[in-house]
Parts: structure tokens; C-alpha cells; sequence
């Protein structure tokens, strides 16, 4: 594929940890981009970031690498956008597409679409993909194979340069492998905060309640981890930085879905509490289905995880006794 | 090791699932038996557990399975245990032991004990291990290696033949591959309540929440499930008779640390609302320090697997930004 023509001239990655590493990988990988240039706060970064190859040039700062780019993508974490968003627009070259990867979107765009110049057009995304791992060693160029970018054009811009500039971002998501959705903003923030907000929060929630407690120990809940809770913990590995901008950035769909759990927590408590063993029954077989529609989709393997470290299998997935 | 002196000359599996035909296999495996026999309900399981030579006979009823039996091993969901200690009584040879696998202690201990005749040692067990997978084509012989399997011996029982038993089924689950640990049954109950009964009642939660949600479509959870949804769903997917039957025996430890997650998840949702980052990032860092404790425990690989279905990988773990 890598001799296909380039869909930019040149790409500024800002930003080069797992989504920003890999998007480099996968665009070189596939062509995507004439050039790519890349900047990153810290030295180590930036040395990891040449080494691995990345990026074909790497800078200091975020104005100079995004100089000549024909697409710029954000790849900081969501509370740093605002500021690095001020500190390029200078330097922006006319025509150009700023996009990023922020797992929150109307809130970036509140805080970027004010510091975009005349004749850039912003185009917000969301690949929705990643690892528990970060930084400049964590990014792989198949990490976007087959799973959903989300577009969240802006609404108010209809032009038909904007609508090309949405388009391009389109086919340059699909070669880095992804499949493409669009969606409102509003929506998209509403969807991930019942996908992967509250999810993570309460990953990182019951981790820190084991880790509170006097009567059961640090050694026994590291111990006996196998019988879910180190799934949790995987979770819980997260970036802290990344995902304390999330929270802080996506507070009202999260506190309003966060409700919705908290309530249906509360009647399964009560169905404990009354020996209610058919409310229970009944949604544990329910949330079965769900599992089987997720890989069916592709979005998960059914591979025996939840016990893994094991080389041989059987040959069915869901024989009852 | 399959010349090695068998712990017991002839044990006996009393339900073939998931963990009963993982005993089977590693203790044929391991030579830890003379002789396995086996009962299951159904007519299929049955076929199924002599095609993959779980056992090596099968009865229809539990009574005929424990005939000579030296070890009898109850692998049924806890839900059953009480019913099948009482019709396996009058069969069960003198001087046997009668364990179970069951993820509750102290309700097992309750139902089970007022059913084992004078001169029969029970000694309860639960092994720490399970994958989201359930019924005869389910177990595999490493399922047990390098996890834990916890007895809680009864404190009232202290004869020397009871201590021996003790012993005896301690070396069989290490011949299974298990490390093996000691605890009281109320203790076990509140260990276990917080490692794994809260982690799978959350995820079965989050996945009837947004099930129920008009304004996300189920099509768009799935899709999006890889933001971290997913790893619920697969907890999510765990046999609902076995889990409804573990929340009505072990619902006092369930409750307490219910409540406590509850209370810690009210003083987040406080902090999302008040827009305190600082808390969030403080537990947020927390968290990835049991993470690392139970990647070196060798409870988990520190593999990628959030992002998972990948070939290549890069050559450093935690890597920053």
C-alpha cells in the first residue's frame, strides 16, 4: 500500500504517546503522508519518538511542527488542547484541517474552535481505540484496525471546502484502518460516557475501594485477583492525566449515566438483599446476549480471557450443564 | 508425572462443567487418581464428558458416582450443594472427603455439613480460577496452574484423621497446579465478596444500564464497546446460575462491600460534579500501583490486551508521556 498516493502533503502529529505514536505508524505504514512532522514536550519523547520512527521530524514545539502541515491532529490530552490550540494558530498554513483524538468532544470544541483562523477548518474525531499502556513506546500502527473513528463535524460549518476537508479526514481515518462513523458532538459525548467514561470510573473506583479496606488485605486482593477483579485493574492502568481531563470534560453526560448505574446498582442490591434470585437470574442472562452481539460485531475475540495464560481449548463456546 | 503414587485411589467429580472437567483433566494428567468417576444431569453432558475422557466412567445420579469413593469433589453451582450432599449420604464411604469448588464458604459449610455422616471429613474449597466459559466443553487440565485454591477447614473439627484430610486434599490441588492457601470461611466470604462477587455485580449492572438507555442505541454500545465496555461484557457473559446462586449464599459480604463502593463511588461522582481533578488523579495514580503488584504476582500478563488482536508489540511497558 505504500505506494498509493498520499492523502496530505504533510501531517503534524502533537503529541506523541500511544494514539499519537500509532497514528505515525499507521500512516507510514499505508502512505497516508508525504511527511510526517511531530512535536513532544519532553526530550525522552522526542528521542524514543525518532528512534522508533514515528515521525520523520520531530520539534520542540507544537508551532513549529505544524508549519507547511496540511493536517494537524491534536494527540494531548483533552485538558491541554485549549492551550496548544492558541499556541499554533499563528503558525497554521491556510486550508489546513486541525483534527484530535479526545475521548470528549464538545468540550474540545469549545475550548479549540475559538483560537482556529479563517480558511482552517476544524474537524474534531475520536478514534476509539487504545491500550492500557501510554507514552512514546505504546503506540503499534495496527491499533485502529477495525474499529470505529468517530467524526464529529461542526454543524454551523457547511461550506463545501469544510465538507471536502470532512471528507479527507474520512478516507484518511479508513487507510489507518478504521471504520468511520459521524455523529453530533453532544451524542457522541453522550454514547462514550455509557461505553467507556463510567465504565472506567467505576474500573478505578472498586480498585480503590479494595485498596481502602482493613478487613481484607492488600496481599489477598492481589492474590485472588484471577476471579475478576485483575480485569478491573487492566482498566484501572489507564493514563491518570488522560482520563482526569475525561471526567473534568465530559461531567454531565458522565454524572447523568453515572445515575442511570447507580440506580440499577441500587435495585440489584435490594434483589440481593431480599433473596430475589430471579431479578437477578434474569439480567445475568440477559447481558449474555449482549457479549455474543459484541463479537459477532468483531469487536472482541472469544477466546477463553477471563482465564488466560493457557495454550489448548475446546472446541465450543457456550455448551451448558 | 503420570507415574507418580495417586493422592486417592478413586475420586469422585459430582458435576462436569467448567471446573469439574478441569479437575478431571489435570488430575488425569497428573496422575493424582487411581480411578475419576463422574455424574451430570443432563444426557448431553454425560456424551460429552466421555468423548473428551473428563472421567472415566459417568453416572445419571450423584448417589452411584461416590460409590468407594475417596475423594468426592461437589462442582455443582452452590445453589445445589445442600440437595446433593443429602442424596450422595448414604453412599459415601467411610473415612472419605467431601470438598467443593464453590465461591462462597460459610452458606456451603451450612448447607452441606448437617448431610456428612460421622467418620467423613469435609473440607471445603473453593479454587480461585474460571474463565467466562461454562458447561462440559469448557475445562481445560491448566485451568488451576499457578492460581490459588483456598480450603477453609472447619475449626471445630481438629481430630488428627481431620488434619490429615486436610493435608491430603491440600497436595491434591497442588498436583492440580494451584498454590494453596488456609483461611476461616467468613473470612474467605469477605475476601472473595471484594476480589470477585462486586467486580461481577458491576459488570453485569453496567451492561443492563446501557441495554436499558433510549438515548444510545444498543447498536452503538457494541459498536464502541472497545473503549473499555467490553472487558465488562466478558465478566458480564459468566453463568447466571452460578453467579444468582453466589449472591443469595454470600449476600452479607456482598452487601457490606457494596456499600462501600457505593460510598466511594458518591464521593467521585462529588468530585466530577465540583470539578476536583486533583481527587481523581490521586486515585487514578493509586490504582496503577496494584496493577504493577498483580502483574508481579504473576496473577496477570502485562500483554495489551485492552487493545487487543494485534501481532507485533513494542518493548516497553509504562513508558510516560
Amino acid at each position: 500500500m505504500t505506494d498509493a498516493k498520499p492523502i496530505y502533503n504533510k501531517i503534524a502529529l502533537i503529541g506523541l504517546g500511544l494514539i499519537g505514536g500509532s497514528i505515525g505508524l499507521a500512516a507510514k505504514r499505508s502512505g497516508l503522508a508525504g511527511q510526517i512532522s511531530g512535536s513532544a514536550r519532553t526530550e525522552e519523547t522526542r528521542k524514543v519518538a525518532m528512534e522508533r520512527g514515528l515521525v520523520d521530524q520531530v520539534f520542540t514545539t507544537a508551532a513549529e511542527a505544524v508549519a507547511d502541515a496540511d493536517l494537524v491532529i491534536l494527540c494531548t490530552p483533552v485538558g491541554a488542547l485549549g492551550p496548544v490550540a492558541a499556541e499554533i494558530k499563528p503558525a497554521l498554513k491556510s486550508g489546513a484541517t486541525v483534527t484530535d483524538v479526545g475521548s470528549v468532544k464538545a468540550a474540545v470544541i469549545e475550548a479549540v474552535q475559538p483560537h482556529i483562523p479563517e480558511g482552517v477548518h476544524l474537524v474534531p474525531a475520536h478514534p476509539v481505540a487504545g491500550t492500557e499502556f501510554s507514552g512514546p513506546h505504546a503506540g503499534f500502527p495496527d491499533l485502529f484496525e477495525n474499529r470505529w473513528c468517530i467524526l464529529t463535524p461542526l454543524a454551523q460549518t457547511v461550506s463545501p471546502d469544510y465538507a471536502g476537508a470532512v471528507d479527507r479526514l474520512d478516507l484518511f481515518w479508513r487507510g489507518c484502518g478504521s471504520q468511520v462513523d459521524r455523529m453530533d458532538a453532544k451524542h457522541h459525548d453522550l454514547v462514550l460516557a455509557i461505553t467507556s467514561h463510567v465504565p472506567h470510573l467505576i474500573a478505578y473506583n472498586i480498585v480503590g475501594t479494595a485498596d481502602d479496606l482493613e478487613a481484607v488485605t492488600q496481599s489477598e486482593v492481589i492474590k485472588y485477583s484471577a476471579s475478576g477483579f485483575r480485569d478491573f485493574t487492566r482498566i484501572a492502568a489507564s493514563d491518570p492525566t488522560m482520563w482526569r481531563d475525561i471526567f473534568l470534560n465530559n461531567s454531565d453526560a458522565v454524572l447523568e449515566m453515572l445515575s442511570r448505574f447507580s440506580e440499577d446498582l441500587t435495585a440489584l442490591q435490594r434483589a440481593i438483599r431480599w433473596k430475589d434470585g430471579d431479578v437477578l437470574f434474569e439480567l445475568f442472562s440477559r447481558t449474555r446476549a449482549i457479549r455474543r452481539s459484541i463479537i459477532e460485531a468483531g469487536q472482541d475475540s472469544d477466546e477463553p480471557d477471563f482465564g488466560r495464560g493457557h495454550a489448548h481449548f475446546r472446541d465450543s463456546d457456550d455448551a451448558q450443564d
